[in-house]
């Protein structure tokens, strides 16, 4: 019996603490290859491609995340899960929430890992998906005490302080400029689909933390060189993906590589992270592969213990 | 919304005239390329691989099949249909029963397009689900007086021979052996997981129609070289898969491959099909990308209407 979920069912039944936790879980077994996720493929359809990201948890699970590339409006994403011993499709998500939580789930393990321990305040670029999850999930390994945010809609930054004020119970106000809503703050949250810098690293206070979601592409990238220049830390969740893009990964190109290092060995210990108050670290999310299914099989664990 | 599909819907919603007209339309589509359907491609997950075939019927719809070689037990297929204006997914089909009424249909359509017009036994070899529908979809196209069926197992033989009866309405009987199975009869289908040949040529009569569904490869086909020798009249339902495979398909290799036409082609009036009675024509069924998209889209909308 397959089981679906769409967006508003993910939603439900999908927690902060509970999306943190398996993509803890998640990096933790791609550091000890437990977790197979190979780079992406995709098939050509004239004016889009079909990809897929496909993973696999030795033992337990096999599955993919699908996509494409058309830019339809209503696009939607699925997750398949099957099960890794009898190969019967377990369950199927369709939509975006799942996606976007994953995504916010890697980032609040980069602020737990590598943020201050106090880190309580949260600056944000973007208002869309991806900013939201990511506070969203960063609530769930930090006591937040204020959420800056700035977008350049007024509406849409508006809307966004008001939905973390009601959702999350967090102190938040929406911000007239980039600089305003990052200076000062323990985490930093860039979160757009600008394709060139929305920040001054000249803005980045000592011992800040950030979380880069966007574009982060040479001449494609939602910062600059001054940020990975400022950081002291550098990391990113597939290294295997970040050295995978065409063009390259800001990060993943001299004379920042050399620093760049996996979250999961910095969670597993193998690496270290901060290891200064006034350190600035920056962490480059790529999405790490086969992510997505794992937090569909933790989803279907949550389900199941709560019938 | 999205509509899913188990196998158990799938046979409900899903009749045989519907399917093979479906199919008939795919190939026209495909032949005209208003179906786009690039080769498969996958992602390697140890010890299997996750695949997809991916379509696009220009202006209406994309998609894809997936499925896995780990060789589970109960390995499950996917099929995903997008609307092609706004990117939704419309519908998601899991389970094995599209797939295989797709394969019947496109073998339906061959039998319509170039067994003899009286055509109405048909002689099967193989007793599993894909026999079962070749013979289901082909009842759609030829009113069937007898239908003989021979399998290795005597059990399975005839549990097939009284499924026909029982769901066709069709005289049928289990023989022991294969040439009992295809002598003297119109149509003769091949649908066996044998690497090896199971049918001699000459048991074939003059004027008789074969659609071959197994394993059709240079040193794992379920028939010999002898077959295509016999055949005055070749087709396929994908010239570009039956060129992909490797090793290759015995008809896409010479002195076979000039004669191998697109199925589309003939339905088109393109090529020739059967010119004379007493004529052999072989069909070699290779899965034309994008149908089972096609067929998932063709439920939906009869879904629909019947709402």
């Amino acid at each position: 019996m397959t089981l679906f979920y769409s967006d508003a069912e993910v939603s439900a039944a999908l927690d902060a603490p509970t999306t943190v936790d398996a993509m803890r879980s998640a990096l933790l077994a791609a550091y000890d290859r437990r977790l197979t996720a190979p780079p992406r493929t995709s098939a050509p359809l004239g004016g889009g491609r079909m990809v897929l990201t496909a993973g696999c948890l030795t033992g337990e699970w096999y599955g993919y995340r699908s996509y494409d590339t058309f830019g339809h409006p209503e696009s939607q994403q699925l997750v398949v899960l099957h099960d890794g011993r009898t190969g019967a499709v377990r369950a199927v998500a369709v939509g975006e929430e799942l996606g976007s939580r994953r995504t916010g789930g890697l980032g609040a393990v980069a602020v737990d890992v590598l943020a201050r321990p106090d880190a309580e305040t949260v600056g944000v670029i973007g208002s869309g998906r991806q900013a939201w999850t990511q506070v969203w999930a960063t609530a769930a390994v930090r006591p937040l005490r204020e959420v800056t945010v700035y977008s350049r809609s007024a509406a849409r930054r508006e809307a966004f302080a008001a939905r973390v004020g009601a959702e999350l119970g967090v102190t938040a106000r929406a911000v007239g400029d980039p600089a305003s809503a990052v200076t000062g703050r323990d985490v930093v949250v860039l979160a757009t689909t600008s394709p060139t810098s929305v920040l001054d690293a000249a803005d980045v206070s000592p011992g800040t933390h950030v979380n880069a979601v966007g574009f982060k592409q040479q001449d494609r990238a939602e910062f600059g060189p001054d940020l990975l220049a400022a950081a002291d830390v550098l990391a990113t969740d597939s290294p295997a993906q970040a050295h995978a893009y065409t063009p390259p990964m800001l990060a993943a190109e001299p004379p920042h590589v050399e620093r760049l290092h996996d979250l999961g060995a910095v969670l597993a210990g193998a690496v270290p992270g901060r290891t200064a108050p006034e350190q600035i670290s920056v962490f480059c999310s790529v999405g790490l592969a086969g992510t997505e299914v794992f937090l569909l099989d933790r989803l279907v664990r949550v389900g199941a213990a709560t019938v």
